[in-house]
């Protein structure tokens, strides 16, 4: 019987979510959404609506940061997945809603934890592997960071591993945004979530050990297909945190590429202390974030959506040897930002975050992927999840000794 | 018998006014210093007790927004002169209070108000101007915009006019602060106040008509004596309002030196919205103004004193004729922020602004500049003035034809 699908969250990511979902209708049987604003949810649903589906689909208004609100969400619609695509601060507590309840966990990003920036590595060990026993005894299937970046290119270091090499030595993730959304500056998703990513200590994993740099610390020009060249910095990301687990010998790297305006004015509202969480007392006596004030000038990412243009480029450099023979790959997807506004209705970045929960919900569905514990996505077979992947909008590339091909 | 004398405002340029004025105390009856905040006004007669001078010197707590209690207070003290550096706010209500008590008024800039920027020149006619009549009537001398720039320039120009050309052709203020305060960003003045003169528009005064410009739109590189070649652009600033009308026939321009660092950190918070005088309210529906978040995190302008070093050099490069004889002459002071502070424990940028409203009100106490009427600076002998500021502190310098020598 097919199993009910609970998404939480109603931002940019969910509308992605919500639209594949539906598209895929026949993998599922009823959808529901799930957001503190209940409305916003009824957004999606009627964006899902516009573009012809006729599929069961309802809204339910839900505070995601009391677990068994979110259990009792699960039963009263008997959900057999739950997609987890809200706030970075509720997964913890969502997951509580799926073990006591025995429903699929899924979700595209690391917990985080509202008052701290930057935690100790690995980021995962601080709340998520905490609760792998429990998932197992309950029996519980959680797919942790199945996005694009964690999620997608966690897969393509372990297709590397599977096809390529019994040996991996280095896995470099780089992710370029090559698209333009027209504004003096905007960020891609919530201001606050971004430049947290930034103001902390940037995580790699080489030699053997943790390495600690300054953002923007460590650049490098990579020239890669469709986007061209383009500069990249050594940047802290959820995925080094779990690859560097399985891949202890391999050096694990976050590229993320960044243009020179970005980073002049992250610098300046850094080095001003604007992007401080900590509050500040104005001449008059008001108590305010200054990040939360950045927020607020910034526009809504959602708004950029309908003029984005070009196209992202994020890959997987994989280096290792086979029998003894060093070889390198690049294994890669391009997603081009006015084909995911007109498809679903929002940007490129938002696109190749929600497809992939999606296909790993398939993959659940199906059984393929239903594994009844916790594991990151770079721990379950990635030839079908890039396979399927393909089919869903997000084709896989790869340049080896062979040349540049399709997977 | 000696007129005592009302200070009001206790911030970086009232500290200098304060310690100019018991140097100078002989010149004058009581020392009185009144502040909203009559604790700031006690610290700054704490500072002058501390450079050993025992003058009668009395705070008061005013609320310089209510003309009667300005006029209160000047009757209870007797007041015969009031120097007025509170915030550009204040001018009128301190005026009024003037007007309605007999007292010589002496500001260093233009009255603002508080939710508009830049106004339709020329600036003057929008609210001081509107009272030449009623001071006249009251036989209540009125100086205007007695600080450096405007005040000092306005003199300078005077000179030109009074001493070297029977035609002014054109008259080129260039201020150029050269000191370094050591922080990554500061203004060296109240940041609501220094950010407002530079969001609007930029008007001079050339051809017989008002210009308008951007803000960094038009720059020019001068070689200035001391502080070397150094970048300025064309600004907004009061002294332009009032030349203007003097030097009909005259280009009116002012010039600041801007670093690149500044323009860029300027660029960056105004593109972004946070110079912003108007409310937006955040995510958790708190409504602030930018700007003063902004003012929140900056360093206090005061603070920066200690640490400045290095020298302003501010002037008037004035082209005209002589019994057809072109010619051109530079007339300027270069002052020390180091001299400055070890002196009256401010740095240069208010050392500059304070010193001249005290030579204002000792030419005002000698009878020499006791008009009885308003009047800005270029409307009053300029010598008698340019010299006792040499003894005060601020002594002028002119490059002419016979060379760079002091007046």
């Amino acid at each position: 019987m097919p199993k009910n699908v609970l998404i939480i969250g109603a931002g940019g990511v969910a509308q992605v979510v919500a639209h594949k979902m539906a598209q895929n209708a026949s993998e599922f049987g009823q959808l529901h959404i799930a957001s503190r604003t209940v409305s916003k949810a009824e957004q999606i649903i009627a964006s899902v609506r516009d573009k012809g589906h006729s599929v069961s689909f309802t809204a339910h208004p839900l505070d995601a940061m009391d677990s068994a609100a979110v259990a009792a969400l699960i039963r009263q619609i008997d959900a057999g997945i739950v997609i987890n695509v809200g706030s970075a601060f509720v997964n913890m507590t969502v997951l509580q809603g799926c073990i006591d309840t025995g429903a699929a966990y899924i979700d595209t990003a690391i917990h985080e934890d509202p008052g701290k920036v930057c935690e100790t590595p690995p980021w995962y060990g601080n709340y998520e592997w905490k609760r792998r026993e429990a998932c197992e005894k309950a029996g519980v299937t959680a797919i942790l960071g199945a996005g694009f970046d964690p999620g997608v290119v966690n897969a393509y270091a372990r297709l590397a591993e599977d096809e390529y090499f019994d040996k991996v030595e280095s896995i470099d993730i780089v992710d370029i945004n090559a698209g333009s959304h027209g504004r003096w500056f905007a960020t891609n998703f919530d201001p606050e979530i971004n430049f947290r990513e930034f103001t902390g200590t940037v995580y790699s994993w080489q030699k053997g050990a943790w390495q600690e740099n300054r953002m923007f610390e460590v650049g490098r020009e990579w020239d890669l297909p469709v986007v061209g060249k383009q500069t990249a910095y050594l940047s802290g990301h959820d995925e080094v945190h779990s690859l560097s687990a399985r891949y202890k010998d391999a050096d694990v790297r976050f590229w993320m590429g960044f243009g020179a305006h970005y980073i002049n004015v992250f610098t300046v509202l850094q080095n001003l202390g604007l992007l401080s969480e900590k509050p500040v007392k104005t001449a008059e006596g008001l108590e305010v974030v200054p990040l939360k004030v950045v927020k607020a000038v910034l526009p809504d990412p959602a708004s950029l959506a309908p003029d984005y243009q070009g196209k992202t480029c994020i890959g997987d450099l994989v280096k290792g040897s086979l029998n003894g023979k060093p070889g390198e790959i690049f294994i890669y997807n391009v997603a081009d930002h006015k084909d995911a506004y007109n498809e679903v209705g929002s940007q490129g970045i938002s696109y190749t975050a929600g497809v992939p929960p999606v296909a790993a919900a398939i993959l659940v569905a199906r059984g393929t992927w239903d594994v009844k514990k916790m594991a990151n996505v770079e721990d379950l077979p990635a030839r079908p999840f890039l396979e399927l992947l393909g089919t869903l909008g997000l084709p896989t590339r790869v340049i080896d000794a062979t040349g540049d091909h399709p997977l």
